[in-house]
């Protein structure tokens, strides 16, 4: 386990492998969240890897494009759901694994629950089919930690000035994403903190997610 | 049910929705052979559609490139099963099974049985997960009838001139593909029917395939 670099200010448990992933509808901030919680680990002497989904790798930057574009896109939510599974099977076994049997914390934005939020909950999609299909993604792989990042589907639709397939979505569907994510909030509530976003601002809602960070990682 | 263009010569079953898949390793001549008999199929009258897996929509066709590319591809069996999944679902629900409820004859280029043979049997991923995964991507169909093109996989790579990834994979791999597809023409021997093309010329195959079809088409 590497130890380097890792063990002055707030004393980062250095070379303890962590896996957060930070999830929520689109406009909930949880992207611009998780680039501030590395930069401050950083500043603590820890070396986080940060990886988006879908993306990450090669392979999956050409899928994010794909399921981005109104054109070349999938039309079903069976391909939808499969093309994200891809994805993420690229990024654990290529980045995410290794990363963390390298000792280092993996902070990612967006993992398997979002997949069941918007296909499940938001598309409709068989949820047994669909839990075979995302186990076998990421055998094994749970995230220690998931910050979800919950706020009224309107507001985030107007805080996300983007004009892409997903966010052109309707309040309906953010709306039965939104009650995914935190029935199953309730359900793992040990592994996924709700973060209430709402009005808050930036600063405020980074105070609260270091605050979970640091009960985590930090002696 | 359409009957128009399909009751003369021959006398194609005008209207019966037919699915018929094409399989076997690559350079086995499956494509030519569905060219062919797609033409002849349209000189009965007949009005087949014919696609090619991965592929056959726009989503497909970015797919095909990605899992054919040596610089963007999948460096995972998991990953590239989920594309393969992926670009079937989507080809099933807007092109197959449109067609096929409009009583069209369809002819694929690959179907379910490929990934099967090469991810499953090929790669060495786990059978019971890919079932699963395969299931989802075509719930509930089946082809009437598979034409499995088998030949040595020495004599194929000899056969296809073509360096993209996947016919730079090894003989040993192709013999395990082979081998995976005689596994399951054994088990479905009423479903897939076994070509042996070997160093028969491209007209003494079609005239093999040509019967089998006949047999399920025509009166």
């Amino acid at each position: 386990m590497k130890r380097q670099g890792c063990s002055f200010k707030l004393g980062c448990r250095g070379g303890k492998a962590v896996f957060i992933t930070f999830e929520g509808i689109d406009g909930s901030g949880k992207t611009t969240q998780l680039k501030l919680l590395a930069a401050w680990l950083r500043e603590q002497g820890c070396d986080p890897v940060t990886v988006r989904e879908p993306g990450g790798t090669a392979l999956g930057e050409n899928i994010r494009s794909l399921l981005l574009s109104l054109q070349e896109g999938p039309t079903t939510a069976t391909a939808e759901l499969l093309l994200y599974a891809a994805a993420r099977a690229e990024l654990v076994s290529t980045v995410i694994r290794p990363a963390l049997e390298a000792g280092r914390i993996v902070l990612a934005d967006r993992f398997s629950d979002s997949t069941w939020a918007y296909q499940v909950c938001g598309r409709g999609l068989e949820p047994k089919w669909a839990k075979q299909v995302l186990a076998g993604a990421a055998p094994g792989l749970k995230p220690a930690l998931t910050l979800l990042f919950d706020l009224e589907p309107a507001m985030a639709l107007a805080r996300s000035g983007r004009g892409d397939r997903l966010e052109r979505e309707s309040i309906d569907f953010f709306t039965r994403v939104r009650e995914g994510y935190l029935t199953l909030a309730a359900k793992e509530a040990q592994r996924i903190r709700v973060i209430a976003v709402n009005n808050k601002d930036i600063r405020a809602v980074q105070t609260l997610i270091r605050r979970e960070v640091a009960d985590l990682l930090f002696d």
